[in-house]
């Protein structure tokens, strides 16, 4: 019989992709559609990086070594040292993405039926990978009233099973935008320390933060150095989304040894990605710096913008390129499929992503959405004046 | 407890791969290894191909849309009618090589504990891939005699239980060089709809056939659409390994659906790859005819030079870049460390991959060894000198 697995019907595409066809019909009307749906910045790759593989003289394309090329390994080597991160080149391997990454560490050390804690709302592709690895995924939820910060760590404690391997922790997070303080990241490594778990440190925002401070990572947390696995990527750090580039980070040897048989089996990742990857570490501190003060300027024309509209709740994010929104409707699915469907101002509508789906609560966050700012001012502005008069008019508003 | 998965310790490392830091002590030693062990091409790229990534215009390396871009599945498409494969551009999905592609095609296929029937000796991956998706591999036995040919079909009937969900078929085959006949895939074809069972086509090597005729394609085998799922890859066709571009291409909707959901989660394969990929497919007839004609000169020159060292068999293999050859010894993986250890002549030693490792039946295979004729005349020559050294003085020679 040519049935489909059990995983196959049970992974789901994502909310935000089931609104897709909805945005391609409102374009064909001829609407302009904004979209603050997705994590796809529009700030150029640095020049450094496109140049690298411009200038690319390779006559064959070879298969890259399965750990990542030694040079980029060495470069990332040196860029985490940077940051107070005290990583060789042994304990980075380069994988398909931040995706990939995530794929492996969960393989590597959960069985089926094993748990994982996560903070609710999440990044929703951890269900997909939750479900390839038949690992179920345990949220605690975080709320919008105290901007997604990490709840007291008794509740953590209170999940805990013998089938617990570990925390995924993202930070800066997305949906949020939260970032977590040093204080409840070292409270939540002494959880982890008493109780021997792994921790998922997703820090793929890590450049993306707005306060004053440096970026806290779990990497820094003492003692914990066999614990954290760390997920990393180029993709959001300098815009190369589509150079599939992330990194496993662990100082756990017997986890890279099997991270290693992970990535022999599928060869290596890819040769012109990591060229790019590789001229992207050469990009100069101006890069970042002018990155950072655009965010934090859309950031701020963004929340300001919708601070102002009636019955919005929009607190300011201190990380990432993400703000976590309530709304004055009852459910965002049903008002997000509206704006493309049924609303349009001045020729044009906002895509949004309702955050339902980044909950595994069934009911939460129904009145939430999450915006990417991920768009020049200017139209920011003008998605800001759509969803205005939007909740103006919508006959669902509360 | 900070402990390893049950795949984590599951998954090993290639046997070819074990040799690795014999080799590389041989080269310290001033040793010149010739690398007949690995599949990586030394052929050009198409200068399209690679042009293509040199004048690419990307000023932001965005995520590509999660199935691969449209154009590049569109030409696929018309590659493949251009080989009388009917498929359309949506039955086509963009993979991180082939290897996700057979990844990926498992994990919508298999539920945990399911098996899948595979001609041995096999590709040594395909044992990660099983592992990682918790599906049992069943081999069936084929032999060197006769140049491991498909067998009779009662053989694949008396492995078939409620478990299996399907064959893996590599045509033309690695690690054996062999071309299976259109009457031999019929014959299967028929098993498949009796039984409904999936067929995992891995035709990587489908230019390199070295009849007359063209290559006999499972999705060519008439009644079978929907039991097909076709594993390809741009690797070894356009010596584009690096890439890392593959492609599932299958006529089931409901398969093509999920594999879809799955590519979701990893969100894109790499965006150069697939500028690469797209570039190659404009390379012209004329760079297949001359890789073609050099690969039937290179396996004419080593089968010639084989045939005439005493003891050893090596059959001609009419496919793909691979000879499996017996060797007048006990245990190849013995005889492999030793050439790189203890062994050279004029200077050099020769790296071959031994052959039990792509047998998952125990003791078989020990006298074989797998060449990948992969390097030009001149060093193969000088290989096969070394190698015919070696057999005169190898202590264990039998």
């Amino acid at each position: 019989m040519l049935t489909l697995s059990r995983k196959a019907h049970a992974i789901q595409a994502s909310p935000i992709r089931k609104l897709v066809p909805f945005a391609d019909a409102a374009k064909k009307r001829g609407v302009k559609v904004y979209h603050l749906n997705i994590g796809q910045p529009d700030i150029e790759s640095p020049e450094e990086a496109l140049a690298a593989v411009r200038n690319n003289k390779l006559k064959v394309v070879e298969y890259a070594k399965s750990g990542g090329v030694d040079s980029l390994r060495e470069g990332l080597a040196r860029y985490y040292q940077g940051i107070g991160i005290e990583v060789q080149a042994a304990d980075i391997n380069i994988t398909n993405g931040g995706s990939e990454a995530l794929q492996i560490a969960l393989s590597v050390t959960c069985d089926p039926e094993d748990e994982v804690i996560v903070f609710e709302p999440f990044y929703t592709n951890y269900n997909s990978f939750a479900v390839q690895n038949d690992v179920k995924l345990v949220p605690i939820t975080t709320h919008i009233g105290d901007g997604f910060a990490l709840p007291p760590m008794r509740e953590v404690e209170k999940r805990i099973t013998s089938r617990t391997r570990g925390v995924v922790i993202c930070n800066p997070g997305n949906p949020t935008g939260c970032l977590y303080t040093k204080e409840s990241l070292l409270e939540l490594g002494e959880i982890a320390k008493k109780y021997g778990l792994y921790v998922y440190a997703d820090e793929v925002y890590r450049e993306f933060c707005y306060t004053d401070a440096p970026h806290f990572s779990c990497m820094h947390i003492p003692g914990l150095e066999q614990n954290v696995i760390l997920i990393d990527s180029v993709s959001k750090r300098y815009s190369l989304c589509g150079a599939r580039i992330g990194f496993v980070v662990s100082r756990n040897r017997e986890v890279m040894e099997a991270v290693m048989r992970y990535a022999q089996a599928r060869l290596c990742s890819p040769a012109y990605g990591q060229i790019a990857a590789e001229g992207a570490l050469s990009a100069p501190a101006s890069y970042f710096k002018a990155v950072r003060d655009e965010y934090i300027h859309r950031r701020d024309v963004l929340i300001d913008g919708l601070q102002k509209i009636p019955g919005v709740v929009a607190p300011r994010p201190m990380g990432a390129f993400y703000a976590a929104v309530e709304l004055p409707v009852d459910d965002t699915e049903v008002f997000a499929r509206w704006l493309l469907e049924d609303f349009s101002y001045n020729g044009a509508t906002v895509m949004v992503a309702p955050m339902a789906g980044f909950y595994a609560t069934p009911g939460l966050g129904r009145n939430q959405i999450r915006l990417a700012y991920v768009l020049k001012e200017e139209d920011l502005r003008a998605a800001l004046v759509c969803l205005a008069k939007a909740l103006e008019v919508y006959p669902g508003r509360k």
